[in-house]
Protein backbone atom coordinates (compact mmCIF):
# COMPACT_ATOMS: atom_id res chain seq x y z
CA UNK A 1 0.00 0.00 0.00
CA UNK A 2 1.05 3.73 -0.99
CA UNK A 3 0.77 6.86 0.63
CA UNK A 4 1.05 10.22 -1.44
CA UNK A 5 4.29 12.13 -0.37
CA UNK A 6 4.20 15.62 -0.38
CA UNK A 7 6.51 16.50 -3.30
CA UNK A 8 3.62 14.36 -5.31
CA UNK A 9 1.19 17.20 -4.04
CA UNK A 10 3.47 20.03 -4.80
CA UNK A 11 4.03 18.39 -8.64
CA UNK A 12 0.44 18.05 -8.67
CA UNK A 13 0.39 21.76 -8.02
CA UNK A 14 2.67 22.51 -10.88
CA UNK A 15 1.02 20.83 -13.40
CA UNK A 16 -2.30 22.01 -12.48
CA UNK A 17 -0.62 25.51 -12.18
CA UNK A 18 0.15 25.33 -16.05
CA UNK A 19 -3.10 24.70 -16.72
CA UNK A 20 -5.48 26.95 -15.00
CA UNK A 21 -3.67 30.13 -15.48
CA UNK A 22 -3.12 30.17 -19.34
CA UNK A 23 -6.70 29.69 -19.41
CA UNK A 24 -7.43 32.11 -16.82
CA UNK A 25 -4.92 34.36 -18.87
CA UNK A 26 -6.74 33.31 -21.99
CA UNK A 27 -10.31 34.47 -20.70
CA UNK A 28 -8.90 37.91 -18.89
CA UNK A 29 -7.43 38.39 -22.67
CA UNK A 30 -10.15 38.21 -23.93
CA UNK A 31 -12.46 40.14 -22.19
CA UNK A 32 -9.94 43.27 -21.41
CA UNK A 33 -7.96 43.10 -24.44
CA UNK A 34 -5.10 43.86 -22.61
CA UNK A 35 -1.90 42.01 -22.82
CA UNK A 36 -0.02 43.16 -20.04
CA UNK A 37 -2.52 43.40 -17.11
CA UNK A 38 -3.81 39.11 -18.65
CA UNK A 39 0.31 38.44 -17.90
CA UNK A 40 0.63 40.21 -14.46
CA UNK A 41 -3.03 38.54 -13.43
CA UNK A 42 -1.21 35.15 -14.37
CA UNK A 43 1.58 36.10 -12.88
CA UNK A 44 0.01 36.84 -9.77
CA UNK A 45 -2.50 34.26 -9.29
CA UNK A 46 0.14 31.56 -9.68
CA UNK A 47 2.01 32.73 -6.80
CA UNK A 48 -1.05 32.94 -5.03
CA UNK A 49 -2.53 29.33 -6.26
CA UNK A 50 0.43 27.23 -5.94
CA UNK A 51 0.39 27.65 -2.47
CA UNK A 52 -3.03 27.27 -2.04
CA UNK A 53 -3.20 23.92 -4.21
CA UNK A 54 -0.50 22.33 -2.02
CA UNK A 55 -3.00 23.01 0.92
CA UNK A 56 -5.67 22.04 -0.99
CA UNK A 57 -4.44 18.86 -1.73
CA UNK A 58 -3.24 17.97 1.73
CA UNK A 59 -6.00 18.91 3.32
CA UNK A 60 -7.71 16.36 1.15
CA UNK A 61 -5.35 13.60 1.74
CA UNK A 62 -6.54 13.45 5.01
CA UNK A 63 -9.89 13.03 4.22
CA UNK A 64 -11.45 9.23 3.76
CA UNK A 65 -14.58 10.71 1.55
CA UNK A 66 -14.78 9.00 -1.50
CA UNK A 67 -12.28 6.65 -1.13
CA UNK A 68 -13.71 2.94 -1.87
CA UNK A 69 -11.81 0.02 -0.51
CA UNK A 70 -10.72 -2.32 -3.30
CA UNK A 71 -12.22 -5.70 -3.68
CA UNK A 72 -9.97 -8.33 -3.60
CA UNK A 73 -10.11 -11.41 -5.59
CA UNK A 74 -8.07 -14.91 -5.48
CA UNK A 75 -7.21 -16.97 -8.51
CA UNK A 76 -6.50 -20.83 -7.67
CA UNK A 77 -4.91 -22.81 -9.80
CA UNK A 78 -5.71 -26.71 -9.69
CA UNK A 79 -3.82 -29.52 -11.47
CA UNK A 80 -1.92 -32.44 -11.45
CA UNK A 81 1.73 -32.03 -10.08
CA UNK A 82 3.53 -30.65 -13.23
CA UNK A 83 0.42 -30.04 -15.18
CA UNK A 84 2.39 -26.23 -15.23
CA UNK A 85 0.55 -24.44 -12.70
CA UNK A 86 3.00 -22.91 -11.13
CA UNK A 87 4.80 -21.70 -14.65
CA UNK A 88 1.32 -20.07 -15.45
CA UNK A 89 0.55 -19.20 -12.06
CA UNK A 90 3.89 -16.79 -12.14
CA UNK A 91 3.19 -15.46 -14.97
CA UNK A 92 -0.04 -14.04 -14.33
CA UNK A 93 1.27 -12.55 -10.97
CA UNK A 94 3.84 -11.13 -13.08
CA UNK A 95 1.32 -9.21 -14.79
CA UNK A 96 -1.00 -8.80 -11.82
CA UNK A 97 1.76 -6.64 -10.48
CA UNK A 98 1.88 -3.99 -13.29
CA UNK A 99 -1.58 -3.50 -12.29
CA UNK A 100 -2.10 -0.73 -9.08
CA UNK A 101 -3.16 -3.21 -6.94
CA UNK A 102 -1.96 -5.15 -3.89
CA UNK A 103 -1.53 -8.88 -5.05
CA UNK A 104 0.58 -11.46 -3.50
CA UNK A 105 1.44 -15.24 -4.92
CA UNK A 106 0.59 -18.15 -2.85
CA UNK A 107 2.50 -21.44 -3.59
CA UNK A 108 4.23 -24.64 -1.75
CA UNK A 109 7.52 -22.97 -1.69
CA UNK A 110 6.13 -19.35 -0.15
CA UNK A 111 3.98 -20.73 2.75
CA UNK A 112 6.72 -23.62 3.75
CA UNK A 113 7.62 -21.80 6.69
CA UNK A 114 4.51 -20.59 8.05
CA UNK A 115 2.18 -23.77 7.74
CA UNK A 116 3.35 -27.08 8.33
CA UNK A 117 3.01 -29.68 5.61
CA UNK A 118 0.53 -32.54 7.70
CA UNK A 119 0.76 -35.50 5.49
CA UNK A 120 -0.45 -36.58 1.76
CA UNK A 121 -3.78 -38.25 3.36
CA UNK A 122 -7.41 -37.33 2.12
CA UNK A 123 -8.11 -35.62 5.56
CA UNK A 124 -4.94 -33.89 6.12
CA UNK A 125 -4.37 -32.35 2.78
CA UNK A 126 -8.17 -30.86 3.22
CA UNK A 127 -7.18 -29.40 6.79
CA UNK A 128 -3.92 -27.44 4.71
CA UNK A 129 -6.14 -26.43 2.31
CA UNK A 130 -8.84 -24.72 4.59
CA UNK A 131 -5.60 -23.37 6.17
CA UNK A 132 -4.36 -21.47 2.77
CA UNK A 133 -7.88 -20.71 2.55
CA UNK A 134 -7.49 -18.83 5.79
CA UNK A 135 -4.46 -17.30 5.17
CA UNK A 136 -6.41 -15.70 1.75
CA UNK A 137 -9.02 -14.57 4.00
CA UNK A 138 -6.56 -12.93 5.96
CA UNK A 139 -5.08 -11.04 3.48
CA UNK A 140 -8.34 -10.50 1.61
CA UNK A 141 -9.60 -8.49 4.76
CA UNK A 142 -6.55 -6.09 3.87
CA UNK A 143 -7.72 -6.26 0.64
CA UNK A 144 -4.92 -7.93 -1.03
CA UNK A 145 -5.20 -10.30 -3.82
CA UNK A 146 -3.77 -13.53 -4.42
CA UNK A 147 -2.06 -15.93 -6.84
CA UNK A 148 -2.53 -19.64 -5.60
CA UNK A 149 -1.46 -22.47 -7.13
CA UNK A 150 -1.57 -26.04 -4.97
CA UNK A 151 -2.44 -29.37 -7.06
CA UNK A 152 -5.85 -29.51 -4.32
CA UNK A 153 -7.16 -32.76 -5.88
CA UNK A 154 -10.64 -32.65 -4.12
CA UNK A 155 -13.43 -30.95 -5.37
CA UNK A 156 -14.69 -30.55 -1.40
CA UNK A 157 -11.30 -28.89 -0.36
CA UNK A 158 -11.84 -26.50 -3.83
CA UNK A 159 -15.42 -25.67 -2.84
CA UNK A 160 -14.31 -24.67 0.61
CA UNK A 161 -11.68 -21.95 -0.28
CA UNK A 162 -14.44 -20.87 -2.96
CA UNK A 163 -16.89 -20.18 0.28
CA UNK A 164 -13.86 -19.01 2.41
CA UNK A 165 -12.89 -16.30 0.26
CA UNK A 166 -14.37 -13.56 -1.86
CA UNK A 167 -14.18 -13.57 -5.67
CA UNK A 168 -12.84 -16.79 -6.05
CA UNK A 169 -11.51 -17.86 -10.02
CA UNK A 170 -10.48 -21.26 -10.10
CA UNK A 171 -8.55 -21.89 -12.82
CA UNK A 172 -7.90 -25.86 -13.74
CA UNK A 173 -4.68 -26.83 -15.64
CA UNK A 174 -5.26 -29.49 -17.46
CA UNK A 175 -2.37 -31.65 -19.14
CA UNK A 176 -2.68 -35.36 -19.97
CA UNK A 177 -0.42 -37.72 -17.12
CA UNK A 178 2.03 -38.55 -20.11
CA UNK A 179 2.98 -35.20 -20.64
CA UNK A 180 3.60 -34.53 -16.69
CA UNK A 181 5.52 -37.37 -16.53
CA UNK A 182 7.36 -36.27 -19.61
CA UNK A 183 8.10 -32.49 -18.10
CA UNK A 184 9.00 -34.50 -14.32
CA UNK A 185 12.91 -33.84 -14.44
CA UNK A 186 13.70 -34.44 -10.96
CA UNK A 187 11.69 -37.60 -11.43
CA UNK A 188 9.06 -37.21 -9.31
CA UNK A 189 6.75 -39.58 -11.14
CA UNK A 190 9.09 -42.20 -10.53
CA UNK A 191 9.25 -42.14 -6.92
CA UNK A 192 5.37 -42.67 -6.77
CA UNK A 193 5.23 -45.01 -9.28
CA UNK A 194 8.29 -47.53 -7.18
CA UNK A 195 5.96 -46.65 -3.92
CA UNK A 196 8.73 -43.83 -2.63
CA UNK A 197 6.25 -41.20 -2.75
CA UNK A 198 2.65 -42.02 -0.99
CA UNK A 199 -0.28 -40.67 -2.04
CA UNK A 200 0.98 -39.39 -5.00
CA UNK A 201 -1.92 -37.60 -7.22
CA UNK A 202 -2.19 -39.41 -10.79
CA UNK A 203 -0.72 -42.11 -9.28
CA UNK A 204 -1.77 -43.63 -5.61
CA UNK A 205 -4.32 -40.92 -5.46
CA UNK A 206 -7.18 -39.12 -6.86
CA UNK A 207 -7.67 -36.79 -8.66
CA UNK A 208 -11.09 -35.51 -9.49
CA UNK A 209 -11.47 -32.99 -12.36
CA UNK A 210 -12.75 -29.90 -11.81
CA UNK A 211 -15.88 -29.73 -13.60
CA UNK A 212 -17.03 -26.19 -11.62
CA UNK A 213 -13.56 -24.38 -12.72
CA UNK A 214 -14.12 -21.11 -14.25
CA UNK A 215 -11.33 -21.22 -16.71
CA UNK A 216 -9.78 -24.13 -18.37
CA UNK A 217 -6.05 -24.11 -19.79
CA UNK A 218 -5.11 -27.36 -21.74
CA UNK A 219 -1.14 -26.90 -21.79
CA UNK A 220 -1.39 -29.95 -24.53
CA UNK A 221 -2.87 -27.27 -26.40
CA UNK A 222 -1.60 -24.17 -25.66
CA UNK A 223 1.51 -22.47 -24.25
CA UNK A 224 1.78 -20.31 -21.40
CA UNK A 225 1.74 -16.76 -23.19
CA UNK A 226 -1.47 -17.95 -24.21
CA UNK A 227 -3.10 -19.44 -21.20
CA UNK A 228 -1.69 -16.43 -19.39
CA UNK A 229 -3.65 -13.92 -22.21
CA UNK A 230 -6.82 -16.20 -21.94
CA UNK A 231 -6.66 -15.94 -17.58
CA UNK A 232 -6.19 -12.10 -17.60
CA UNK A 233 -9.09 -11.09 -20.20
CA UNK A 234 -11.13 -12.78 -17.20
CA UNK A 235 -9.84 -11.15 -14.43
CA UNK A 236 -9.47 -7.26 -16.35
CA UNK A 237 -13.08 -8.03 -17.34
CA UNK A 238 -14.53 -8.75 -13.84
CA UNK A 239 -11.90 -7.04 -11.21
CA UNK A 240 -9.66 -4.81 -13.29
CA UNK A 241 -12.10 -1.68 -14.10
CA UNK B 1 -6.05 -0.61 1.01
CA UNK B 2 -8.40 2.25 -0.66
CA UNK B 3 -8.74 3.64 -4.43
CA UNK B 4 -10.14 7.31 -5.11
CA UNK B 5 -13.76 7.20 -6.67
CA UNK B 6 -14.57 9.30 -9.46
CA UNK B 7 -16.82 10.92 -7.22
CA UNK B 8 -14.07 11.89 -4.77
CA UNK B 9 -12.18 13.81 -7.86
CA UNK B 10 -15.40 15.79 -8.21
CA UNK B 11 -15.94 16.76 -5.10
CA UNK B 12 -11.93 18.00 -4.60
CA UNK B 13 -12.71 19.82 -8.04
CA UNK B 14 -16.23 21.60 -6.60
CA UNK B 15 -14.48 22.73 -3.25
CA UNK B 16 -11.22 23.57 -5.21
CA UNK B 17 -13.27 25.66 -7.44
CA UNK B 18 -14.70 27.69 -4.60
CA UNK B 19 -11.05 28.25 -3.51
CA UNK B 20 -9.57 29.21 -6.87
CA UNK B 21 -12.33 31.55 -8.76
CA UNK B 22 -12.80 33.75 -5.81
CA UNK B 23 -9.00 34.27 -5.98
CA UNK B 24 -9.11 35.11 -9.56
CA UNK B 25 -12.22 37.33 -9.07
CA UNK B 26 -10.37 39.56 -6.66
CA UNK B 27 -7.47 39.81 -8.34
CA UNK B 28 -9.37 40.94 -11.91
CA UNK B 29 -11.54 43.42 -10.10
CA UNK B 30 -7.89 44.87 -7.98
CA UNK B 31 -6.26 45.36 -11.33
CA UNK B 32 -9.61 46.72 -13.33
CA UNK B 33 -11.86 47.76 -10.83
CA UNK B 34 -14.79 46.00 -13.16
CA UNK B 35 -17.20 43.85 -10.67
CA UNK B 36 -19.16 43.04 -13.76
CA UNK B 37 -16.06 41.52 -15.62
CA UNK B 38 -14.58 40.28 -13.00
CA UNK B 39 -17.68 38.26 -12.30
CA UNK B 40 -18.34 37.19 -15.83
CA UNK B 41 -14.45 36.14 -15.65
CA UNK B 42 -15.30 33.88 -12.58
CA UNK B 43 -18.16 32.68 -14.55
CA UNK B 44 -16.53 31.17 -17.20
CA UNK B 45 -13.13 30.14 -15.48
CA UNK B 46 -15.60 28.18 -13.10
CA UNK B 47 -16.99 26.17 -15.82
CA UNK B 48 -13.48 25.51 -17.66
CA UNK B 49 -11.66 24.62 -14.56
CA UNK B 50 -14.21 22.02 -12.95
CA UNK B 51 -13.99 20.07 -16.19
CA UNK B 52 -10.59 20.43 -16.42
CA UNK B 53 -9.39 20.07 -13.09
CA UNK B 54 -11.59 16.95 -12.73
CA UNK B 55 -9.55 15.21 -15.83
CA UNK B 56 -5.99 16.27 -14.20
CA UNK B 57 -6.84 14.96 -10.94
CA UNK B 58 -7.77 11.19 -12.53
CA UNK B 59 -4.52 11.52 -14.83
CA UNK B 60 -2.58 11.84 -11.65
CA UNK B 61 -4.73 8.98 -10.04
CA UNK B 62 -3.27 6.74 -12.83
CA UNK B 63 0.50 8.17 -12.16
CA UNK B 64 2.52 6.29 -9.23
CA UNK B 65 5.19 8.47 -9.02
CA UNK B 66 5.82 10.36 -5.59
CA UNK B 67 3.32 7.60 -3.68
CA UNK B 68 5.92 5.62 -1.34
CA UNK B 69 4.89 2.52 0.29
CA UNK B 70 3.59 2.87 4.05
CA UNK B 71 6.13 1.29 6.22
CA UNK B 72 4.37 -0.73 8.18
CA UNK B 73 5.20 -2.17 12.41
CA UNK B 74 4.55 -4.92 14.21
CA UNK B 75 3.52 -4.73 18.03
CA UNK B 76 4.33 -7.56 20.15
CA UNK B 77 2.52 -7.77 23.74
CA UNK B 78 3.83 -10.43 25.34
CA UNK B 79 3.09 -10.85 29.50
CA UNK B 80 2.09 -13.97 31.78
CA UNK B 81 -1.65 -15.55 30.91
CA UNK B 82 -4.12 -12.84 32.21
CA UNK B 83 -1.89 -10.30 32.57
CA UNK B 84 -4.07 -8.11 30.62
CA UNK B 85 -1.89 -8.44 27.30
CA UNK B 86 -5.17 -9.09 25.12
CA UNK B 87 -6.92 -6.08 26.79
CA UNK B 88 -4.87 -3.16 26.25
CA UNK B 89 -3.64 -4.78 22.78
CA UNK B 90 -7.53 -5.17 21.84
CA UNK B 91 -7.57 -0.87 22.98
CA UNK B 92 -4.31 0.15 21.18
CA UNK B 93 -5.56 -1.94 18.35
CA UNK B 94 -8.68 0.11 17.76
CA UNK B 95 -6.78 3.80 18.53
CA UNK B 96 -4.84 2.80 15.63
CA UNK B 97 -7.65 1.46 13.42
CA UNK B 98 -8.86 5.72 13.40
CA UNK B 99 -5.26 6.49 11.14
CA UNK B 100 -5.21 5.70 7.79
CA UNK B 101 -2.79 2.75 7.36
CA UNK B 102 -3.96 -0.75 7.30
CA UNK B 103 -3.18 -2.55 10.71
CA UNK B 104 -4.46 -6.52 11.36
CA UNK B 105 -4.72 -7.96 15.34
CA UNK B 106 -2.70 -10.97 15.29
CA UNK B 107 -4.34 -12.60 18.83
CA UNK B 108 -4.20 -16.58 19.44
CA UNK B 109 -7.97 -16.84 19.08
CA UNK B 110 -7.46 -15.04 15.32
CA UNK B 111 -4.76 -17.57 13.93
CA UNK B 112 -6.59 -20.62 15.72
CA UNK B 113 -8.11 -21.76 12.14
CA UNK B 114 -4.71 -20.51 10.00
CA UNK B 115 -1.96 -22.32 12.69
CA UNK B 116 -2.31 -25.67 14.33
CA UNK B 117 -1.74 -25.35 17.46
CA UNK B 118 1.23 -28.06 18.39
CA UNK B 119 1.66 -28.08 21.82
CA UNK B 120 3.27 -25.93 25.19
CA UNK B 121 6.85 -27.62 25.19
CA UNK B 122 9.56 -25.28 24.95
CA UNK B 123 10.85 -26.20 21.10
CA UNK B 124 6.75 -26.34 20.14
CA UNK B 125 6.15 -22.79 21.19
CA UNK B 126 9.26 -21.67 19.64
CA UNK B 127 7.97 -23.44 16.30
CA UNK B 128 4.51 -22.21 16.92
CA UNK B 129 6.13 -17.71 17.59
CA UNK B 130 7.82 -18.33 14.44
CA UNK B 131 5.34 -19.34 12.36
CA UNK B 132 3.36 -16.66 13.88
CA UNK B 133 6.51 -14.15 12.85
CA UNK B 134 5.81 -15.63 9.10
CA UNK B 135 2.60 -14.19 8.52
CA UNK B 136 3.48 -11.18 10.19
CA UNK B 137 6.24 -10.68 7.26
CA UNK B 138 3.72 -11.47 4.72
CA UNK B 139 1.45 -8.80 5.94
CA UNK B 140 4.20 -6.51 6.30
CA UNK B 141 4.99 -7.13 2.52
CA UNK B 142 2.45 -5.89 1.80
CA UNK B 143 2.41 -3.02 4.04
CA UNK B 144 0.30 -3.90 7.03
CA UNK B 145 1.38 -3.12 10.42
CA UNK B 146 0.26 -5.37 12.90
CA UNK B 147 -0.97 -5.58 16.54
CA UNK B 148 0.43 -9.07 18.19
CA UNK B 149 -0.81 -10.42 21.31
CA UNK B 150 1.33 -13.73 23.16
CA UNK B 151 2.45 -14.99 26.46
CA UNK B 152 5.76 -15.79 24.33
CA UNK B 153 7.94 -16.87 27.68
CA UNK B 154 11.12 -17.32 25.94
CA UNK B 155 14.06 -14.90 24.84
CA UNK B 156 14.83 -16.95 22.25
CA UNK B 157 11.43 -16.69 20.31
CA UNK B 158 10.79 -13.37 20.87
CA UNK B 159 14.39 -12.29 19.83
CA UNK B 160 13.17 -14.07 16.57
CA UNK B 161 10.28 -12.31 15.54
CA UNK B 162 11.76 -9.34 16.18
CA UNK B 163 14.62 -10.12 13.51
CA UNK B 164 11.77 -11.85 11.27
CA UNK B 165 9.91 -8.66 11.24
CA UNK B 166 10.24 -4.84 10.36
CA UNK B 167 9.82 -2.06 13.08
CA UNK B 168 9.24 -4.68 15.78
CA UNK B 169 8.06 -3.32 19.04
CA UNK B 170 8.25 -4.92 22.39
CA UNK B 171 5.71 -4.35 24.60
CA UNK B 172 6.04 -6.36 28.27
CA UNK B 173 2.71 -6.16 29.86
CA UNK B 174 3.91 -6.72 33.94
CA UNK B 175 1.87 -8.19 36.24
CA UNK B 176 2.15 -9.54 39.72
CA UNK B 177 1.08 -13.38 39.14
CA UNK B 178 -1.08 -13.14 42.37
CA UNK B 179 -2.84 -10.06 40.64
CA UNK B 180 -3.04 -12.54 37.36
CA UNK B 181 -4.39 -15.36 39.39
CA UNK B 182 -6.86 -12.77 40.64
CA UNK B 183 -8.22 -11.97 37.33
CA UNK B 184 -8.47 -15.58 36.25
CA UNK B 185 -12.35 -16.37 36.42
CA UNK B 186 -11.95 -19.03 34.07
CA UNK B 187 -9.86 -20.98 36.70
CA UNK B 188 -6.77 -21.52 34.30
CA UNK B 189 -4.29 -21.05 37.29
CA UNK B 190 -5.91 -23.40 39.08
CA UNK B 191 -5.85 -26.02 36.36
CA UNK B 192 -2.20 -25.36 35.97
CA UNK B 193 -1.69 -25.53 39.89
CA UNK B 194 -3.55 -28.96 40.20
CA UNK B 195 -1.43 -30.64 37.44
CA UNK B 196 -4.40 -30.16 34.60
CA UNK B 197 -2.82 -27.96 32.44
CA UNK B 198 0.61 -28.60 31.64
CA UNK B 199 3.78 -26.55 31.07
CA UNK B 200 1.61 -23.23 32.21
CA UNK B 201 3.93 -20.43 31.77
CA UNK B 202 4.34 -18.62 35.48
CA UNK B 203 3.68 -21.83 37.16
CA UNK B 204 5.25 -25.05 35.54
CA UNK B 205 6.82 -23.46 32.98
CA UNK B 206 9.19 -20.45 33.03
CA UNK B 207 8.48 -16.85 31.71
CA UNK B 208 11.94 -15.05 30.91
CA UNK B 209 11.29 -11.42 31.73
CA UNK B 210 11.88 -9.48 28.67
CA UNK B 211 14.98 -7.07 29.48
CA UNK B 212 14.98 -6.12 25.87
CA UNK B 213 11.37 -4.49 25.87
CA UNK B 214 10.90 -1.60 24.31
CA UNK B 215 7.88 -0.35 26.71
CA UNK B 216 7.27 -1.62 29.90
CA UNK B 217 3.46 -1.54 31.02
CA UNK B 218 2.87 -2.74 34.82
CA UNK B 219 -0.70 -3.09 35.10
CA UNK B 220 -0.63 -3.00 39.04
CA UNK B 221 0.22 0.34 38.67
CA UNK B 222 -1.67 1.92 35.42
CA UNK B 223 -4.78 1.41 34.04
CA UNK B 224 -5.70 0.29 30.60
CA UNK B 225 -6.41 3.99 29.23
CA UNK B 226 -3.36 4.87 30.45
CA UNK B 227 -1.23 2.14 29.46
CA UNK B 228 -2.63 2.71 25.79
CA UNK B 229 -1.51 6.17 26.25
CA UNK B 230 2.15 5.43 26.69
CA UNK B 231 2.09 2.75 23.59
CA UNK B 232 0.36 5.08 21.43
CA UNK B 233 2.59 8.12 22.50
CA UNK B 234 5.56 6.11 21.39
CA UNK B 235 4.10 4.43 17.74
CA UNK B 236 2.87 8.31 16.89
CA UNK B 237 6.55 9.72 17.61
CA UNK B 238 8.22 7.05 15.19
CA UNK B 239 5.57 5.53 12.42
CA UNK B 240 2.73 7.90 12.09
CA UNK B 241 3.87 11.07 11.01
Amino acid sequence: MYKETNKRSVAKGVTWRVVATMTTMIIVYLFFGRLDLAIATGLLESILKIGLYWAHERAWYKVRWGMTRIEPFNIWFTGLPLSGKTTIADAVYKELEKFNIPIERIDSKDIRELLPNIGFKREERNTHIARIGHLIKTLQNNSISTVSSFVSPYTESRQQVSEMVKNNILVYVKANIETCKERDKRGKYLKALTGEYQNFTGISDVYDEPKEADIVVDTDNVNVDEAVEKIMMHIKKQYLN
